[in-house]
This record gives structure tokens, C-alpha cells and sequence, in this order.
């Protein structure tokens, strides 16, 4: 190709992700077709009132036209009526609330409105891949901080909860040119709901060092344990936080690409001026229908029956880790749960391709389980920098919303883990 | 605010946009509701085939979750199908297309991929204005060259055709820093359909220097004079060139999201790379849509429906103009119209509130038609630089994608503009 025509940096020559990588191993498995328990879509449909209401705004001309690059009024209104009670004071939604194509596309805009080139962002690892590449994208420099799983954590279950930061750490991360810290609770893939204790320690750093606090709170809906959002701790510290949500993990719609962000007019105001360059608006029916979702889920007792169904799903998958005597880190939020494989011991002489053999352990329990067993799962060691990568190459990451049928043919093919385990 | 949180330059404080003093005068309008003409989104919605697609979607649990990044394959098969006839040889699905939230977020995924801070952009005048902040957002420099209307555009009606480049001028604008072109055709707001003569004139530029062609061509099914597409001139020009497409504008759809980069996989799998890391993946019930969309087009004669039904609105329309004695722009493709006004005489002591005062007389040409007539235009000078912004300050742009008795209350109410023209 012609020196004129390479591309920017920014695209290319990545390292093979681990979606690739897990997508390409689940086709050439011999065990077809496979049980995929790695990425997190839903198994099953949203709930037939927001289904209707997307089939309904379809048919109405301005839901199929170009929404107000901010977001639909219906929608803003709704989520300002959903989470005012949640903030204990009433949101405006023309000023305070901003709606996004996606909590992913949404998190970018909030980069994009705050990051110099140079400007350093905190991240906790392990963490959500596409903070990475959105940070790097208006120039940002990361700055990791690891969590740090439970010491017994290989022998025994354990909860979520007792994966910890190490406060030292965190401060000794902050220079002069730290711009933002970016939170996610309910986490994944940990499972982890920060503690009220925990938040104000965070808090109180970044409000002695004037850091934006960027909280992904994605799985706002699914927690199992007391959930406390960042947000809400003082007025000093909701000055400084933007919190992100997603219709697709509240509504089971990850292909809808609806997500909103909450935050101070002097904050919001910038992340939607970014939203407008990147996308300019984002999906009207879809957004008619997610205000709908709104505004009929409590009507519905539809948010408890989000936390109940995953808690039950969650239960019922597992299962098989006590059966086998596994451990996991038992979750608090969300619907990923962490494994602890280190008593599985591979075949010395298995033949692993060269792009699994070159990384990690939890890539090669990954690569063998798809292979043997036919069930996929995510290696975490990809959402940790190199040199910490190590402290995760025991776990893998499994999914639990997918449907119960799916979920006992996963336990059945992982009883075949049995004469591995040591 | 403490100065920590303060915002990036890339969306810290702009002029007041063309939308925004649009909407705000024609919400302040006396003339309740006024008829917009102003913003391109159809008054009509997608054809019954396409919305019934939608709701079958909706109710596939697959349709719900998250698509390839790259798109769901069953919209790129279609896109493949659609496009190889057009293109005279087969189109790869898997390589050489590639999905987008929309042609805008395609377009700055497109930037995203090939411009690194420093490269230089050529975009003619006028400009959408996205196209700017999406190449600066990657650190692009803009070199614009500016098409010309017609010397006698002000008193009589001529092809859209007769706006030209200086290809002397384009030629000065090259320099050893000039990564892309952007083109658009047929043109938003001129209506202009570039000819084959104009495009190999571009395209040699073009491949003399090296210089990756973006074409915009979201209004591609909608042409009254024969229409050719760059990529098609010749495999070398092919190499350099993505085309842009759109569902939104395709379908009667601006806000479904869904829009399309066709071009040589050397460009195409960076543009997709650059896609993945601003949106992860597009909308996917109406990307499914969309692939029934292209499927069931011909056998429902749609594509050749749309220029029937446009140019009827076309010719309905600006029979007003006819009637005023006002010149205009014929358009060639697209669905605007650029009005010369100026026979148009604003009273002298008419009151603009200062930042309508401050910019050119097309901006004062379409406060002045929203207050007193209550008929929404969008000034174009909007899409020049300041320093051309003159060439157009006499014309505004009409949407005609509105339903016929929108077009007839347009029309009833631009005879008052009788009184005014001299």
C-alpha cells in the first residue's frame, strides 16, 4: 500500500482481542454447536411492554425521524422521573441528563469532552476493554490501578466484596495532570459492589484533587447487595461525577444501543456537545421505547424481577462450581461470575496455537474448555496491563443471562472438568 | 468551575449553530406552528414493507442482543447484493463493507482511521457541518475549496449543474499533507450531481497525489439525471475510495442509525477497526430492518418509487417559486432546494436580535421568513467558511421530503413574500 494511504495509529496493528480470539476458537471447536457463556448478551428477549412499545413508536413518523441530538424529551423525562428518587433530589432533565448510542459511544463522549492529549484517567483493572482505545482516542493517558483478589480466593467462594483497592495505591496514582477516574460498580467482570466506605475513600480523593468521576454504573438494576452510587454521597462529589447507564443491560437489549449519562449542566453540557460530533443523535424508536420501559417498569415490578430472575439464574449455574468444588467469587452485581480454575490442571503436552500459548493461563483454560468441553468462556487477564495480568490467569469470566435450558447444558459439559481437577 | 474541570477545546465554546437559531426562532416564532422546512428529515414514514421488518425483528431474541461490529451479515449479504450490479463486479461482504451507527459516526470512524494531527482534509464549500468537527476531533486540518453558483444565479433558474469547481483552484489546495477529499454527491445543499467529466478531473487529483476519496452519497437513490459514482471510474480509483451510504436517508429513516462504508479492504478494515472503538457495534433490530429493507426492494419497485415521489414534491413545491418570480437551483438529486432571494428586500428597520444581526443576510433572510411567514429555511452560509460565506448570502436551503400538505402550507404562506420582492 502506498505510504499516503496508512492508517492513524489509533487502528492499527492491535494484538488479536480476546473477542476474536473467542469467537474464532467457539467456531473451530469440535464441539458444536458450543455453549457460549463469554460475551454478555441476553439469552432471551426484553419484556413484552417495552416490545410493544418499540413496535408501536415504529409506527408513529417523528419516532422513525432524527431525535433532539441530546435525546427524546419522553425519555429524558422518564429517566429524570426513574432516577430523581434514586439522586434524593428532583434531576432536570434539559440540563442534567444526556442521552447517548450506547453507554459505550457515551463514555467516549464524556472522554471526548474532558481529555487533553496528556491528560492521565485512572482505571481500575480489571477492567471494561473499550475504556482503553475511548481514553487513548482523544489522547489520554491511563493510569492502572489494580484490584486485588481475595488471597484464599483459589481455595475458597468468597464474596465479590473482597476484591480490594489498595488506597496507598490509588493516591500515589494521582499526579497533577490526573483529569478523571473512571468507577464501575456493579463491576464487572468482578461482581464486586463497591461499599459505601469504599466510595467515600475514592470520593474523597478525587474531591481533594478536583477529579472528574466518570461511574459506569451499567448494571444499576442487578445488585444483591446494597448499592450505593457515587453520585449521591455529597453535593461536593456529585459536582464532580458523571454517572453512565445503559438500556441495554436494564431492558436484556444489548443491540439497542441506547445508553444516558447524569451528571452536573456544567459537566452534561460538554459530554453532549461531544455526543452531537461523534453521532449526532442516537435511535428514536428505540429510545420512544426505553422511555416507555421507564415509565411502565414499576407498574410492572419489573426491576425487582431483575434482580430476583438473575439471582436465580445465577444460583442455578452455580451450582456446578460447588458440585465440582470450584471456587468463584460469589457476585454482588451483575450477571458475570469470576472462577477460580487453579486446581484444573491441563494436560502437560496439550497443543495450544502459538496466539493462546503466548498469553496468560486463564487463555489456555479458555482455548481448552472451548476445545473439550464446548463451552466458551472470557479469559480476564485480557482486561489487566501485562505486568499484573498474572494476578487473574487462575480465573475466567461466565456470563449467566442466557436461558435455563443453555445454563444446565453449560453444567453439564463442565462435569467434564472433573477428571482435571486436582 | 475550578479550572481541573474544565473542557476539552474540541467542544468548548462555539458559535451559536445554524440548528440551534433555527429551532430557537422558530419556537419563538408568532406564527404557530410554522411549517418546517428547514432540517432534511422526512414527514412521512419508511414504506409499510420495511417497519413490518422492524417489529419481526423485535421479536428475534438475536435481533435484540448486540451484531458483529462490522454488522450483522445478513444486512452486509444484502448491502453486497445491492451494490456489486452498481459497482460492475461482485462486492466481498466480509471485507470490503462495513456497518455504521449512521453515515455521520461512519464518516468520523472513516477520519478516525486515516488522519493523524497535522493531515490536511480538502472539503468543498458548502459543507455539511459534521464533516468539520469530525475531522478536527482526530486533529485534521481542513483546506476547503468553494464551489460557485452560477453568475446569473440571481435571476434566473438554472441546473444545480451550473455550481462549479475551479479545478485550478483545487489543484492549489493540494499539498504534500493531504490525506483525504471529501466529496458529496448527488450535493447536500446544492443538489448538484457531479458529471463523470467533473469526477475524473477530482478522481486524477486524486490519484496523482495519493489522496483517499470519502464519498459521501447518502442520497444515492434519489437522482434526476444520470449518476455516477467515483469508485467506478477505475480500479486505481477505486483503491482510494469509501463510499458512504444511508439507511436514514434510503429508507424515509433519519433517525434509525444505520448507515455504510463500502471501499478496498486495505481502507475498510481500519474504518471498521476505528467503528469498534467509538460505538462497539450499531443498532441491530433496524440494521435487520434494513437488510429486509435492500432485499425486497426491487421486487416492491421502491428505489424507482423514490425519485418518482421526490421529483413530485420537487416539481410541487417549487412551483412557488415559479410563481414568486424568485430563482432557484434545479436540483439534480437530493431533496433541497437553494432559493436565490435576492429580489427579496428586508425592511430596513426590521429588529434582528444581535446574533442574527451579526451574520450574513441569509441568516436575516430566514429569521425574517420564520417571524412574519412562519416557514423554516436553513441559511447556507452556515456551510461556508467566513471568508466565502458571501457567495450564498442570498440563497436558502428547503427541504422538500414533507407530505404534500406541508409543502401546500408552505406554499400559501411564502405569497406573503410578495409585498417584499422588488
Amino acid at each position: 500500500m502506498s505510504a499516503k494511504l496508512q492508517p492513524a495509529a489509533r487502528v492499527k496493528g492491535n494484538r488479536k482481542d480476546v473477542w476474536s480470539i473467542i469467537n474464532e476458537a467457539a467456531a473451530a471447536s469440535p464441539n458444536q454447536p458450543i455453549v457460549n457463556m463469554g460475551q454478555g448478551f441476553f439469552g432471551y428477549n426484553p419484556p413484552e411492554f417495552i416490545i410493544n412499545a418499540a413496535k408501536q413508536a415504529l409506527d408513529r413518523v417523528e419516532c422513525n425521524q432524527y431525535s433532539p441530538t441530546r435525546g427524546r424529551p419522553r425519555l429524558l423525562k422518564a429517566l429524570a422521573d426513574a432516577y430523581s428518587p434514586l439522586w434524593g433530589r428532583q434531576l432536570n432533565w434539559q440540563t442534567e441528563i444526556t442521552v447517548t448510542t450506547g453507554a459505550n459511544e457515551g463514555m467516549l463522549s464524556a472522554f471526548m469532552a474532558f481529555i487533553e492529549p496528556g491528560d492521565e484517567v485512572i482505571v481500575f483493572e480489571p477492567f471494561f476493554d473499550q475504556y482503553i482505545s475511548n481514553i487513548e482516542m482523544p489522547g489520554g493517558k491511563i493510569v492502572y490501578v489494580p484490584m486485588h483478589p481475595p488471597k484464599e480466593g483459589g481455595v475458597k467462594t468468597l464474596s465479590a466484596a473482597e476484591w480490594s483497592i489498595d488506597f496507598d495505591e490509588l493516591e500515589r496514582a494521582i499526579t497533577p495532570r490526573t483529569k478523571m477516574l473512571v468507577l464501575n460498580t456493579p463491576h464487572n467482570p468482578v461482581g464486586k459492589v463497591y461499599s459505601k466506605p469504599e466510595l467515600e475513600k475514592i470520593a474523597a480523593l478525587c474531591v481533594k484533587h478536583q477529579i472528574i468521576i466518570l461511574s459506569d454504573e451499567v448494571y444499576d438494576r442487578l445488585y444483591y447487595v446494597p448499592f450505593t452510587r457515587i453520585a449521591t454521597l455529597s453535593p461536593e462529589v456529585e459536582r464532580l461525577t458523571i454517572t453512565v447507564g445503559s438500556a441495554g443491560k436494564n431492558f436484556y437489549a444489548t443491540g439497542w444501543r441506547v445508553g444516558w449519562l447524569i451528571g452536573p449542566q456544567e459537566l452534561i453540557q460538554y459530554v453532549s456537545a461531544a455526543h452531537t460530533r461523534i453521532c449526532y443523535s442516537s435511535v428514536s424508536p428505540l429510545q420512544e421505547a426505553c422511555a416507555i420501559g421507564f415509565e411502565q417498569a414499576p407498574s410492572q415490578n419489573f426491576w425487582s424481577a431483575c434482580v430476583t430472575d438473575m439471582q436465580q439464574r445465577m444460583s442455578r449455574f452455580n451450582a456446578i462450581w460447588d458440585e465440582l468444588g470450584l471456587p468463584y467469587s460469589q457476585p454482588e452485581g451483575g450477571y458475570f461470575v469470576m472462577v477460580n480454575l487453579s486446581k484444573v490442571a491441563l494436560p502437560a503436552d496439550y497443543a495450544f496455537p502459538p496466539h493462546v500459548a503466548e498469553r496468560p493461563r486463564d487463555f489456555k483454560l479458555a482455548w481448552f474448555m472451548i476445545q473439550e468441553l464446548g463451552v466458551a468462556a472470557i479469559p480476564p487477564s485480557e482486561f489487566y496491563t501485562d505486568a499484573n495480568a498474572h494476578i487473574v490467569e487462575d480465573y475466567l469470566r461466565f456470563a449467566v443471562c442466557k436461558t435455563d435450558d443453555v445454563l444446565e447444558d453449560a453444567k453439564e459439559r463442565l462435569r467434564g472438568l472433573k477428571k482435571y481437577i486436582v
